[in-house]
C-alpha cells in the first residue's frame, strides 16, 4: 500500500488531538513529524499538548516547536473552548517525551527540500509556520504534493460573522498559501458545522473502550460543555480531523473548484475566504472546496481510528 | 381594514417592476409615493420604467426622481441582468405620465413629516435616497415605522464573494440605515435564492390572461434569459417583491433578530452585511433578517397579485 | 469694481469667526449666505455662533442651517480648542437675528441655480453641506466657479499624524469635492501653520480699538490658551480667513497644481489629503494647493478687514 | 576605541553601496555582515551588487542572502531609479566572492544570539529579513542594541503622497520592528532629501583620485541621471548612508522622540510611517527620528570615509 507522506501542523486544542490521534494510527498515513504553531493556546500550550498526546498514544515522531506569533497580528488564542490548558478535560501522565531541537520552520524546509516523494502538508491551526517556511526557502513549494487544511468558510464564520477562527487569526499567513500557486484543499466550517460530537457519538466511541477512545471521551465532555456555553450546541464540531479522515477516505467529502482569496484587509470582514462559490468572477479556480460532507462516514472513519489504538 | 402606509424606493429593474405590480393592487397596502434610485439601470432609465410601470397597470402615485449616483461610490450598474433599457422584454405604449416635479429626498421628508401615522419605508434599490433624507432631515426618523428592505447576504453575494448588489453599490448609504436606530427588516439572497422563476412559474402565471400576468410573462422571460447566461441558472431569484410580500402576508417568512453591521471598507469584502447569526458579538439585534421562506405561499401571493389586474 | 459672489460655509469657530469677519466687511466680496455646519461645536452652538457674529458685526446676509452630522462618520468636535460654546471668549448680546427658513442644502442650490454669475463657494469646516448638495442636485456644479477652503495638508495633520480636522470629520465629503471636477483651491495647514496669532498680533489688532478688533482680541485670547494647552504654541494658526484673505489678495500665497485625493479608507491614514507634491503619479492635477505665504500681507489684510469695521 | 558591532542589511542600490562603502572603512565600526534583501532590485541583482562591491572595495565580512518576497505584497523594484542592474554605472572585475551559505535570516539569528555583546542592526531596504528573524527566534531582540534604519517620511513620501519606498516595500516587516519594543533610529526622507549628491559633491569626492572616489562618482553620475528624469532633481538623495554617518557622528543629525505606526492598511496611504511630530496622541515615543541634519558634517563624513580606501 502507497503511504502519503505528511507533515501535520496544529495548535492542540481538542479537535486537532484527534487529528492526531486519526494520523497516527492509519497504516496509509506516513507522518513525518508533527509542528506546533500558537492558536487555540499559546505556543507553551500547544506544544506541551502536542508531547502529551503523542506519548500517551505512543506515536514515534518529531515534534518541532514553531512561531509563537503570526505574522502581522497580535496573538488570538481560544480558552473559552480549548480551556486554560487549551486542551482541558484529560490528565495525561507525567511528560517524559521531548521536542526535537529543531524549528518548525527549518524542519520542514529541511524535511521538504531532502524528499525524493512530494509531502503532503496538512494544517490545522493559524498557517503562520508554513507561509514563514515558504517566505524564507521558497523553493519548498515543489516539494510539496498540496496543503489540506482546516479553516475558513464561504457563509459565515465562527469569530466574526465574517472569519474563522485559524484564518482570522493570521490572514496575511493564509494569503501567503492562497496565492502560492499550490494544490489547496479547504475543509471549513461549510462542512466542519455539520459534524457535531452529539452525546450519543461520544458513547459511541466509548464503547470501544481503549486509550483513545477514553482520550475521545473525556475530551469531548469538556468540549461540548464548552461549545455550549460559548455557541449553544449540544454538541461541538469537529473540525480539524476532517482533514486526516479526508485522506483516509476522499469520498467523505465533496470539493469544489473555487477562486478564493483571503480578505486581508484591517477591515470588519478581515480574515475573510471570499470564496467565489458561483464564480461571478470567472477566474480560474485555486482551491477545491469541501461543499457536502457525508457524516456518517465520517463517524465510521474516527471509530475505525480509535479502534486501531489497544490498551 | 387598516392599510400599510409605503413609500417605495425602487429602481426598476425587472423583480422591482414586480414588486411595484404588487404594491400598486393589494387592498392592504398603501402607496403613497414611489422615489426612484440609480441601481439595475441609471436615474433616467430606471425612472422611465418607474413611469411606464404605473402607467401601463394605471397606478395613481407621484413618481418623483432621485439621485443619480451613490453617495461615495461611482454608479454600479446591472445591464447584464436588466438589460440596456434597465427593463428589457416589454414593449411599453407611448409615455404620457410625467415625474412629479419633488426630488424623491423632499417628497420623503416631506410626507413623513407631514403624516400623522408613522410610515413603512420599503427600499429595493441601492439606499442612497433614503440615507440622504435621513442625513439632510434627521427628525423623519420619528415618523418612520419601520424600514424593510431587499439587501444583503449572511451567506455569501451576487456580485462578489462577499457582498449582494444593493448593499454594494452604496454601503454608506446602507451604513446610515443600519445605524439609524430604526426597526429593520432585511430580505437578502439568503432568502430570495429560494424563489426561482422557473419555467413552470411563469406559465403558471401566463394562464391568469390579463395585463399584468403578460408584463409578468414577458419580463421574466428575457430575466431568466440573462440569468442563465450570467448565473447559470433556470429560473432567476425573485428579489424585490418579497418586501411587499411580507407586507402583505407576513407569515411567508422566518424572520431572526441579529446584530447587522455593513461593511463600509473599501477592501475585498466591502459592501458585506456581516450578520452576527450565532451572536457570538453578544450585541443585541438591530435587524430583523429572513432567515427561512415559505416558497409556495410566495407564489400564492404573487398570482394573487396578478389576478387583482383585470384587462 | 467686480465683486466676487460667495456663499461661506463654515462651523464657527474662533477661525472661522474671523474668516466671517473679513468676509462681511470687503467691498471685492458678496457674501450671498451664511451656511453653518457641525464641525468645531455641534450644529446648534455652531448656527449660534454665526448668528451671534453677523448680529454683532451688523452684516445682513440670510445664515441657514445645514447638517448635524458628516455623511458618514460619527460626529467629531473640537471643543478643547473652540470651548464648550465653539465660541468661548467673548460674551455677545442677546440674540435676536434668526436663521434663515430655509435648509443649508436647499439654500445652495436655489442660489446657485437661480444665478446668473457663477458663485465661489468657499468652506472652512467639514464639507458635508456642500456634498450634500452636489449628491441631490448635480447641476449646480454649472454654477460654481471654484471652491476655496481650509482644509488638509501635504506634510502632516493636526488630529491624527495622516491628517487634518476638516478633512478627517467627513473624508468622503471632501472625496466627493475632490472628484467633482470643479477648480479647487487648498489652503491647508502647510500654510496656515505659518500665521500665528502670536502675542504681538493681538496687541497690534487690538490697536484698532473698534467693535471687530474688541472682538478679536478677546477671542484670540481663548484660542490662544487652549492651543498653547493643547499644542504648546505661543499662538494658535489663524486657518480659516486664509481663504477669504485670498479672495481679497491672491498674491498672499503661491498655489501649485497638484493631483490630490482623499484617503476615504478606515485605517490610520484615513482623512489624509494625498497631494502629489512632486508628481510622481504623472495624473494631470486636480487642485491648487497653497505651498507658500507671505505672513506679513496676510496680517495686514487681517488689519485692514478688521479697520473696516467702525464702532 | 570601543568599536559598534553592526550587521547591516541592504538591498544595493546606489546609495546602498556608499554605506556600505562607509561601513566597510570606518574604525569605530565592527561590520559583523553583510544581509541582502530584494528591494532596488531584485534578491539575485542586490546580492550580486552586494558581493561586487565587498570584492571591490576588499571587505572581509559574509555576505548572506535573504528573502525574495517581501511578507506579504508583491515585490516591488525600482529599476527607474537603479537600473536594471540595480547598480547601473560601475563596471566590476569578474566576480570570485561567494555568498556565505546562511540564510540571512539564520546568519541574524545566530550572530545575535551567540554574541555577549548587543549588536546595533542596520537596515537601509525594505525590513523583510530582520522582521522574519524576530518572528522565527523572538529571544534575538535581547541581543539588539537597537535599530537604525533609513525609510519612512513623517511629512510625504518618495513613491506615493503618503510612503517611503523602503516602508511601503515591506509595510507588515516594517510594522513587526516598529512594535518589537526595540530602541528604533529613523533617518528618513525628511532629512535624507536634503544631502542632494549635486554636481559639485561629485566633483569634490572626485578629487580624491582613489578605488572608492572613482566608485563614487561613477555610480553617481548614473544616479543622478535617473533622478533627474524620475523627480527633477539635479542630485539625488542619497538617503542610506546617513544610518552609517549617524554611527561614526551621531551629531550630524537631531533626533526627537516620537509616537510612529505604520499604516498596514491596503489603502491608498498604505506604508506611510504616522509619526507624531506634535505629540497629539499623548502616546509615549518609540522612535527617535531624524528632523534635522548637519549637511557639510555629513559631506563630511562621506568624504573621510571615501579617503580610507587606498588606491
Amino acid at each position: 500500500m502507497n503511504k502519503t507522506p505528511i507533515i501535520l501542523d496544529c495548535d492542540p486544542g481538542h479537535d486537532d488531538a484527534i487529528a492526531i490521534l486519526l494520523a497516527g494510527s492509519n497504516p496509509s498515513i506516513e507522518l513525518l513529524g508533527i509542528t506546533v504553531t500558537c492558536g487555540n493556546q499559546t505556543l507553551p500550550k500547544t506544544s506541551r499538548n502536542a508531547l502529551n498526546l503523542v506519548q500517551y498514544l505512543d506515536i514515534d515522531v518529531p515534534v518541532c516547536l514553531g512561531v509563537e506569533e503570526p505574522l502581522v497580528r497580535p496573538v488570538r488564542v481560544a480558552p473559552e473552548i480549548h480551556g486554560e490548558t487549551g486542551l482541558d478535560g484529560f490528565d495525561f501522565p507525567p511528560l517524559i517525551r521531548q521536542a526535537d531541537p529543531r524549528h518548525a520552520v527549518d524542519f520542514m524546509i529541511e524535511t521538504l527540500l531532502n524528499s525524493t516523494r512530494k509531502i503532503t502538508m496538512v494544517t490545522t491551526g493559524p498557517m503562520t509556520n508554513l507561509a514563514l517556511a515558504m517566505r524564507k526557502e521558497p523553493r519548498i513549494k515543489q516539494h510539496i504534493k498540496e496543503i489540506v487544511f482546516m479553516g475558513g468558510s464561504y457563509t459565515y464564520g465562527n469569530v466574526t460573522p465574517a472569519a474563522e477562527f485559524n484564518i482570522l487569526a493570521d490572514p496575511e499567513a493564509a494569503h501567503i498559501i492562497f496565492t502560492s500557486g499550490l494544490p489547496l484543499k479547504m475543509f471549513g466550517l461549510d462542512v466542519t458545522r455539520q459534524v457535531l460530537v452529539l452525546p450519543e457519538i461520544i458513547e459511541r466511541m466509548a464503547r470501544l473502550h481503549n486509550k483513545a477512545s477514553e482520550l475521545f471521551e473525556k475530551l469531548m465532555v469538556v468540549y461540548n460543555v464548552n461549545q455550549k456555553r460559548v455557541f449553544g450546541l449540544d454538541g461541538g464540531p469537529l473540525h480539524d480531523p476532517l482533514t486526516i479522515a479526508y485522506l483516509i477516505d476522499p469520498s467523505v467529502v465533496t470539493l469544489t473548484n473555487m477562486h478564493c482569496e483571503i480578505d486581508i484587509s484591517h477591515g470588519p470582514s478581515g480574515g475573510r475566504t471570499n470564496c467565489d462559490v458561483l464564480n461571478y468572477g470567472k477566474k480560474s479556480g485555486n482551491t477545491l472546496v469541501a461543499t457536502a460532507i457525508d457524516v456518517e462516514k465520517f463517524w465510521t472513519i474516527i471509530e475505525t481510528g480509535l479502534q486501531r489504538y489497544k490498551n
